[in-house]
């Protein structure tokens, strides 16, 4: 199937996004859902809420583990979530005694939140990187042509000239802010989600906050009492993604004006056509503008994902499993597209 | 990658739908283009706009075309569309004097929207059927339990008592009405697009509306006049697929409420808890709700794409290729879960 | 105060529009839900249900009662919606026997809708004229300029040319389906809502059916079943608005890069600058893109709304209340604008 | 007209914001575009720009000027804009010599966005401290019910006993994030608009840095260079007023439930009804989970006006303009309707 543009056999050449693909496919969501299930039993181990041998063998099968798909797809026809199937399978191979102890105490959202933050917290660093080596783009394009002229255009109309220096500092200032605003967010937005049946980590008595600590310790992430029904976070985390390609969306609709006025801007790249030999569209500033207009729609989603009844609610949660991940992708290759971009401008501005 | 819960190796196992994704597999895109080809082929020989043995070639090439999808991949990254590419492949492998009348006259939106158009009758088709069958269940658990009271509800709290008739009506009702949009639509709706470069079909002179006619009469597609730049068909159509969810977020939503009060309802299947085997979760209810509210929100991107700047928008169309596809799944996985759901109802109302 | 646009002291007129917005006034809606009481009253008494003299009473008092607005904002903040204290009110200057006769059977909700759809009638009405009065406009700039040879633009990119009958038809076709839409809605979508407190009319028992044909009669409206967790048919309304605004919106795009580009378009009119006065800006073009995106958000929320769990939804109505009227606001505006624009084409393509 | 519900004649009582309403009357953006004007003079005359006793002059006129309204609204309908009327109009009352200092080397946007600015930083501090005051009330509910059980519910199914402070710490915890978020936004946020023509300050040559620096210190504001085609800050800003509001639909949608569910919770207040005299609504409730899904599908608009093309998009602007006030109207009714359904809470979970 190809429903989705992002990871469409042919279109994804376009609109696909490789890095940010490969940390939510199913293989990285199911090794970090192995990750929590090994850190925690450490965590409880350490605690002395199960025994350090039953962690070891849970551990050493945790990373060596391969599930079976189609029961994992089953499991989750059923249930509704993945968690049930992946632990019955991982308590099978673990056998014996330390069976009982696999995802002790632990719920099937502590895990699959968790291990959304374990990538996250990686499309973070991935995104933070790709911002500043756009800026750094950005700012030799401004070195370069940054004295000469361009006509500023206000409301459609031509206005009085700017420097082409005064036109990128509006496409760069931008992502120096999106790059604080994903580092204010790392410094505690990434946490750990552990609560237990109902939130309340009932199960682990006395031992409640030191597991949770250790566990967060172990994968790196922000130690905070959980945050299962409070998606505030994670809505703040979309809104960041659909800024930053907000901003590319700018960017991509005045190069795609440039380029349709003619005269002031020369690109390399650009697309045929299949009906006129002559043209040169320029298709990646066209599609910054897309994946701009599809973020802002999904962060709509995120949103009304907030409203997340009780301590979980099933509905509210499963919209958000629709909504991240593409919009994840559509940043990634928004900003893989503007880099291509802004690489092919040979010139700018009236020498 | 698994960026898309509609086709992810497990969740797919809850959200998807295998028949409509079928009809969006990239295999039935280019099936579908290949189609388009081919029919053109044929309408343009038949009114002499390129020699017949040119249209018996093209035609014997695309019934056993299969492209190279990496290739593919490669000229839609260049390009912003698969046509370029494919069409010069095909030109390759139907060779000597015939290639240059492959794809005569046409434009890579033609293709492109016709082939949509062709998949989205389909769909029509599938979900017509499917609507009909759950009011079909419906119908049968009025008739068994539509006597009994049911305890209505408004505002949050006990109204008084109304029967289960009265709440199967406003389940049914809508879907009823759902079908009656898609015949509606099916009168006019699958329009067949053709237009050239920049819609005037300026290649084919005095044969252009016969060459369309007769396009348009080979793929069972209304023949009107080019729609490039007029999006509001899809648009429409996308509006019917979310009312369709819609309604049945409503039942999903009326089916978890009547799961959490407890009393009035049982139901086979359900989900289970990693953490807690007592209970039984009502997923598939919750989900027809997350879907609701997906469609609900892609709705509006598919109405930002209506704003379709002059002959042919690559920023507007491509946000359609984002969100279209989705939105089909979702509505297909919502119909099938509502199927499951309605199946599982074992007694509803107060005996 | 002025927080909407549409009606704010100076932002009313560039955004407002006169005629939508009286059939949206505190006093429209008012006497539309007295026309409601006071149909209701007559096919009572017609039916036998309540005393011929009470009906008549009650109707000389609608006909003439202004409701105490103070008093009727209080109400609204207790009970969140105003006919609980607009019937109190009633039932005092009815006054005697008759009194209790006031709004019987009836629920809040059989008031406020209906008088909703007894408004977006007019709406209906009012938008199908302007609609053709525009593409008369857009017809006779056909019949002056069509001939003439305009630039096509694909993908940002001058393709080939056109005529300008080949731009206009792009404007224009989209508008006459529009009005086939609302036509093909005015057959059954302007449905009285009458169900009592939760649907099933229980006060009005063998006399129901006959009470609720009658008052649909007296009303102008289609009868039909009571729809009020039904809310299939506004959603599908705010669609056909959307629709509108968005093909709009595309004439704007189109008008303002027309005017950008310079050279193929005159137009009177256009906004003065406060820095610049050598420009005119194409204000009511980019005003028309606005429109379209803002109606194009809003519709999701309209589709969110669907999500009406049980007898009635107090979370879900709400939301219809909120966003609705903005919507016909929004597209009553979005045609007085374009209307203008058309009037104000001096030229168009080059001669 | 009463097409905003939020300052409709009666349902302003359920979903009206009085303080945040005052922020957003046209009163209150005249005072604040007079302010920038005024200290526009100000600081250059300080800066030896304009002479110093025009900028006296201009002051005094400011502080007491009031604008014909009727002229204001025939300008914006006009020019898009309100600035070059209301400019006008000040020049002529200010007369003289000293007329052509007013406004002198600003444009229409620096005193919108600056205005808006001015007052979204008021906004900001009522929102905070309101914010405060709903933790202190949830706080001593926490302080008297705390330690009583309530039954833990996750997908719509009782799951296991929790605490009331459990279900308090999940309704109170993210409002304390939200006012983290307008603090960190509060550092930078609130910035001076100061550009010009087309952002340049051509007029003011080397004085540009000095009087955008005054005039921000006279303002209160931050100091920046112009951002006028860099809209993140807004729709960031938008951003913690979805997720305020969204934080409070969760408690809203929980209380609902609560109520529908009973036993555990009792509430005074509370909605009539007009057909059930025996019924009380969680009016308030309910009404919170309407203003979260509005502030959710309204974010989606502040997101698309990003792609906010060249120097200054009339389109993008004007949608600002449609979708900001509402969403705090939407915020400022959410955190007024929490207040007073916390103040109404008798007691929550069981004895």
């Amino acid at each position: 199937m190809s429903v989705s543009a992002f990871e469409h056999p042919f279109l994804s050449g376009l609109l696909g996004d490789e890095e940010a693909g490969r940390l939510f496919s199913a293989e990285a969501e199911i090794e970090a859902m192995l990750a929590f299930e090994s850190a925690l039993a450490k965590a409880e181990a350490s605690a002395g809420v199960i025994p350090a041998d039953a962690a070891e063998r849970i551990c050493a099968v945790c990373g060596a583990f391969t599930p079976d798909m189609a029961e994992l797809r089953q499991g989750t026809a059923r249930d509704g979530i993945v968690v049930a199937d992946l632990v019955s399978q991982l308590r099978g191979v673990v056998g014996d005694d330390a069976a009982q102890y696999v995802h002790f105490g632990a719920t099937s959202q502590d895990v699959i939140d968790t291990a959304l933050i374990l990538r996250l917290k990686q499309v973070c660093g991935l995104f933070n990187e790709r911002l500043s080596a756009l800026e750094k783009v950005l700012g030799e394009i401004d070195r370069t042509f940054g004295g000469r002229a361009l006509m500023g255009h206000t409301r459609m109309q031509a206005a009085i000239p700017i420097t082409v220096s005064d036109r990128i500092r509006a496409w760069r200032e931008p992502l120096i802010r999106h790059r604080h605003r994903l580092e204010v967010f790392s410094e505690h937005g990434f946490a750990v989600q552990f609560g237990g049946a109902a939130g309340t980590l009932e199960k682990l008595g006395a031992h409640a906050a030191e597991v949770r600590k250790s566990l967060a310790w172990e994968l790196f992430l922000t130690d905070t009492p959980q945050w299962q029904s409070q998606r505030d976070r994670l809505a703040e985390f979309a809104g960041i993604l659909a800024l930053i390609s907000g901003s590319l969306g700018k960017l991509g609709q005045d190069v795609a004006l440039l380029a349709e006025m003619g005269g002031e801007m020369e690109l390399a790249g650009g697309g045929g056509s299949s009906a006129m030999a002559h043209k040169q569209n320029p298709v990646a500033a066209e599609v910054l503008v897309s994946l701009a207009r599809f973020n802002a729609v999904q962060l709509s989603g995120m949103q009304q994902s907030m409203v997340h009844e009780q301590e979980r609610s099933g509905a509210a949660w499963t919209l958000e499993w629709l909504i991240l991940p593409p919009m994840v992708m559509a940043t990634g290759a928004a900003l893989r597209l503007a880099a291509g971009l802004a690489a092919n401008v040979r010139s700018l501005g009236k020498g």
